[in-house]
């Protein structure tokens, strides 16, 4: 029989049991922090009809897909969790309520060019509030403090939440006399972190601003201050512009709110040179940046859009949210060697090691420990001692439990602490609660380490 | 702008979200359950090389498979988890440490013909344990129990392990003297259930039995009593041939520790009818039915096999496993009407409706919730209260906090309860608990209710 290599495709991330536990409890974490806001799960299908993924169509994303066929049908693998969404949510209309609150953490294609730390395949992590015709401004408000309580709970301190307003800029555009191109000035405005100051006005006068323009449009974006005199000066230089009211009182709507959602002023900054590439935000713009690591980039984007469905229904249904790119996330925070190996990242809490022939004692205990939560491995294989704990001990499995005659004679059973060494002679009931009590302090070590000097 | 139709494809299941909140209950379960006994998550790609994919190749599974193409690639959807399996341990045997446990849930997808209750994305629940040449009998005692403990933390108590041993029926063969056309006689024998033993006679003269020796082999598979009686009956019947006798001493080995894992009498069944269609499995196999509802047939299956990976390595590696197939079990449970929607269904625990212009106090008071884990929903939208109380009651979402300028000045908020009407002036952190003690009480409620009538 020929043998097939064994190969998984590149940009698949597919990892050991021990880093698997550590996303996993990423993303649990990220999970149970929506779910505490009122977020209802979403699992739509991997696979749709390509003209449903396909309805708004065009540019980047329809090279990337990945299609296949079925019969007649012609498929597509989904590329984002927000096409889904706006179909799922004009579909099922009539059935839910609004605002539609919901999360989804799934896996999404994207046929990229191969390179390091860029993925195929990816988890993306969303949520989005969906309202019917209209949304409250409240809800952009919640949306950093979402952001703030996900980034805590994964033992990250030092970040910071950047917001904006696309009306802010669009109002500006119009001040300045180029409201209608201001597609291409917005992108030009999104490379200021990747390209500088510097370029970004060269692609201004390339776009056909004048000098003074530009200078006039970069002297509003790098605008430098504390969030109050942000929205101060704000008012200062706004020419009654619609648009532009309209943002600054969007803007310190949620400004007014951060403090009532229990995020700390130096979490929060507002930043006019945040635009988000993608059309279809309206209003609210989010990024969040990890302050020792801004190479990385923005860890959790999103923002205000007026529409999320119009190529699936005349219902008009805004929305806001904000995506984890769990994948990548997971990817460079391992990269920076942040990602913390300990707390629970053993695929057992204790295992216990049979030393007699009758392996019912050992077995009775195994399921007596289960039924107090404890996660419990029994070793059965007939090898030496030495091998045994060695397994323990690659496994990361903090104990070990030896049951021989003369523990079972005894009742009293040796917990042996893989970390230190030490043995003692327990009860059962003793040795399970000293496991727990172990397995509890593990589980708050948070999963990232931002001191990467302390680990 | 054109407006395409939102549909979801034919055989994928698309649920609306308090039913998500159910499946979501059920794969929880299940994997917490698997995390019990020591085993590690794994989570591989969807898309694999086809080459690797179908390594084995033929049958039914190559015409249902979806391929599709990138660049030079030809790629396909993997329709089981076993293969992903065989693939990432022949692939990273340097890496980990056997016996490898490790549990695996995640979508599956086969092209069969659309029909009501088929799925052509699916969720398996997978448990694997992998031996390094060789690996212990206690690894196929301890399936039992993982499935006994698994089923009783979905709510089900009305069901029974089957369990069989292939080399008892390969051995039965040759001592009839049809060793060599075993294949077809096991899937005959695997129809019992389906066709009846009359028609499962009728195959077996076709296969070339003659009359006595169908006779014997029928009243082989149909012998009725208890556990200890089947296996008297097996050691009476053994015409001292090696495989009958190897099969004899593993179910032996496997029935003699089912009390010390914690599986009561009534819950595991011999049978030794129990064939399993799939030809890898080489020793015990396993069916899990509920026994209300045998038309379900098997909702856990699985066994051991001898040789995990021959298709990628060389090396030697049994393993022993079980199956769930979750997409269509939660399918025929909610057909039966027996998941309950009780129980951590809604959203939220509380929804908090502010009374007053100034959002800050219900803000903060969201924010104080959520510190203590409470899954609070913030409702802002400008609607008539009667609409605002609605919302929350079409989300099942069982308490609603009002606050208002009363409620501001005493530090006293109405705390209303959805399910029976019930108002009472608390504070924050009586609210707290009463809602936890609450949403407690009903996260014990089982996720299935056997008992249809109590519903």
């Amino acid at each position: 029989m020929g043998i097939v290599k064994p190969t998984t495709l590149s940009g698949f991330m597919e990892l050991l049991p021990q880093n698997q536990m550590q996303l996993d409890r990423l993303i649990d974490t990220l999970k149970n922090t929506y779910a505490l806001y009122g977020f209802a799960p979403l699992d739509t299908p991997i696979i749709e009809s390509a003209e449903v993924l396909l309805a708004k169509g065009g540019g980047e994303t329809e090279k990337q897909i990945y299609r296949l066929t079925k019969g007649d049908s012609e498929l597509a693998l989904r590329f984002d969790l927000t096409v889904p969404l706006a179909k799922f949510t004009a579909a099922n209309y009539g059935s839910l309520s609004f605002p539609f609150r919901r999360y989804q953490i799934g896996k999404v294609y994207r046929g990229e060019r191969a390179q390091r730390g860029r993925f195929r395949e990816f988890y993306q992590a969303d949520i989005d509030i969906i309202g019917d015709e209209k949304l409250d401004i409240m809800n952009d408000a919640e949306i950093p403090s979402i952001i703030y309580r996900s980034f805590k709970a994964l033992g990250l301190s030092n970040f910071v939440i950047k917001i904006n307003n696309r009306k802010l800029l669009a109002g500006f555009f119009e001040m300045i006399g180029k409201g209608e191109s201001s597609a291409e000035i917005l992108r030009a405005i999104d490379k200021c972190d990747k390209i500088g100051i510097e370029k970004v006005k060269e692609q201004l006068i390339k776009e056909g601003l004048d000098d003074k323009i530009s200078d006039k449009l970069i002297s509003f974006i790098t605008f430098k201050g504390t969030n109050p005199e942000k929205l101060a000066y704000l008012k200062e230089i706004n020419e009654s512009n619609e648009l532009f009211t309209e943002g600054i009182n969007e803007l310190c709507a949620i400004a007014e709110h951060m403090h009532s959602f229990g995020v700390p002023e130096e979490y929060f900054e507002i930043d006019f040179s945040i635009a988000r590439g993608l059309d279809y935000y309206t209003g609210t713009v989010y990024e969040t940046i990890i302050k020792n690591h801004p190479e990385i980039g923005s860890v959790c984007s999103g923002g205000r859009y007026d529409d999320l469905a119009g190529y699936y229904t005349n219902k008009k249904l805004p929305g806001v949210g904000i995506s984890v790119g769990v994948t990548r996330l997971f990817y460079v925070l391992s990269e920076q060697n942040m990602i913390q190996s300990t707390g629970a990242t053993a695929p057992a809490d204790v295992i216990i090691i049979p030393m007699t022939e009758d392996f019912a004692p050992a077995v009775s205990a195994a399921n007596e420990l289960r039924n107090l939560s404890i996660r419990t491995q029994l070793y059965t294989e007939k090898k030496k001692f030495k091998a045994r704990l060695s397994y323990a001990d690659k496994l990361n499995i903090p104990f070990v439990i030896l049951i021989g005659e003369d523990e079972i004679k005894s009742g009293k059973y040796t917990l042996k602490n893989m970390k230190d060494g030490s043995q003692s002679l327990l009860s059962l009931e003793e040795a399970a609660s000293l496991i727990t009590e172990f397995t509890k302090k593990e589980s708050q070590i948070s999963l990232i380490c931002e001191n990467t000097e302390g680990k």
